[in-house]
């Protein structure tokens, strides 16, 4: 998807902004400028706000149906790399929460715009079987090449880490100079069943150290990932609000964007995030209670 | 090795530092002041200097013979981590230069020293099993615990790291807050038979990333690992030379540290190297030219 198809999808999406009554054609912010403290729209993390696991955060489905009855414009950001925006809008319509890919930007889906943009052919990816399938509609480096990659792209692998495939990554970049390392976001790590586990941060941080180059970041906290989502909305950052349980990734970064910074207290939410020198805009004990502080800003 | 036995061991080593004639009492800086532009010693990258891969650099043996006539104090300083100090003596010794592991400096020697200054036990070692005969004399961490490091001490696992072994790298370091991460060395990469291959420091870097941590870093191009070569000598750095064939480790590094950092052309010296933002105090073809540029100075 182009990032002019993204755009063109949260335009026609679900969650309509501008308040009923305004017309089509008036500029949304000026019609919502004087509501809500000058919000008109609200991206929504999804693990840890929307659901923890497997299980919806009760009341999450009735928020989001109500910010939909406002007219609030809004979109799904995640940072997930170990699946595809199907296997996400599946889980969301078991939960009750009618949604479509095109409602859903991931670092990948960014990706794929900004290597059409950039007119690059033949990534070489390394990201999980599921999240190759965003890419399906790009020309692939074989699995074995070390040279000859467009660009170098790099997700959550896992397990499927190991030495040779962290080094091939790395033959790629030194191959071509001008093939750029792309980052699905830069997590640090997730809580797994058996304990924590490394994410996809720490992989780009090795190749960008052994091959002195920077990644380019698609995904939370990086400011151009929150502009998309942001242009996506057709709103100024000022107008949109980000909802969050990581203080850095969620909630610094979107300030840092220029974004209203909101904490949720589920997910993965510590006491300590509020001790830190980060402060969010506002903290709401879930996104269940998004409604209400909406509706009283 | 504690960082006293070390000093002591130099002290009595082969490259016996002073002019011949000087007072033992007297301060060696005072002896030497006046020769040589005040330089009385010097350090000796390894790979790429005296030899290259399993070939002397020609010259190499007579330049060091040439060097411990003149009573240069000396020190061989290497951020090998595959193999330990006696591999090292042997290949020497095989080339016609005897040596003894107490003139050798590698992170791990280093390390060793720093883990019994700072008194910590059962370090975790991911480090080739050659260079884990260097920390014998330590009780070490279980090759499956997942808490209870007094430290985590990474060195060049090169194909035997995977993401369990990485894994266990970070949860042990977030076991314990307390428990330092110590880098041997933070080596780019090196040039094997096949191709570029990743060394410690991408790994390193990872783990920073990942826990939020700074490593401690035992090896070049780290300012306090260039003091402990030079407080072995029992010089100031400014009397001190380093002769290395990477900018960047050898030379900024020792400058850096205030030493006097001399390029050889090779090894894996690139004419690139002299047009960037390192400027070396001199350029040399070989070693074989270190007396020359010694004698006239």
């Amino acid at each position: 998807m182009s990032r002019r198809e993204l755009i063109h999808s949260a335009r026609r999406g679900r969650f309509r902004s501008g308040k009923p009554g305004c017309a089509s054609r008036v500029r949304r912010s000026a019609c919502v400028v004087g509501h809500h403290g000058g919000m008109a729209g609200v991206l929504l993390d999804l693990d840890g706000v929307v659901y923890v696991g497997d299980a919806a955060v009760p009341g999450a489905a009735e928020a989001i149906t109500w910010l939909s009855r406002e007219g609030v414009a809004s979109l799904y950001v995640t940072n997930t790399t170990s699946r595809p925006r199907s296997a996400i809008v599946e889980q969301l319509t078991r939960m009750g929460i009618p949604a479509s890919p095109s409602q859903i930007l991931s670092p990948a889906v960014a990706a794929v715009a900004w290597l059409r943009h950039e007119r690059i052919e033949r990534p070489a990816l390394f990201v999980p079987d599921a999240t190759a399938s965003e890419f399906a509609g790009l020309d692939q480096l074989p699995a074995s090449a070390e040279e000859g990659a467009g660009a170098v792209v790099v997700g959550d692998l896992g397990p499927a880490w190991d030495f040779a495939t962290l080094n091939r990554a790395f033959r790629l970049l030194m191959s071509d100079p001008e093939a750029p390392l792309i980052a699905l976001g830069m997590t640090r790590y997730w809580r797994a069943d058996d304990g924590f586990r490394l994410d996809v941060g720490g992989f780009v941080r090795a190749l960008e150290y052994a091959t002195g180059r920077t990644a380019v970041v698609l995904g939370k906290p990086d400011p151009a990932f929150y502009g998309t989502a942001v242009e996506a909305l057709q709103l100024r950052p000022s107008q949109v609000v980000m909802v969050g349980d990581d203080i850095r990734t969620d909630v610094e970064g979107a300030q840092r964007a220029g974004l209203t910074g909101v904490l949720v207290r589920t997910g993965k939410f510590s006491p300590s995030d509020l001790t830190g020198d980060v402060s969010p805009d506002a903290v709401l004990d879930s996104i269940a209670d998004l409604p209400q502080w909406w509706a009283e800003r």
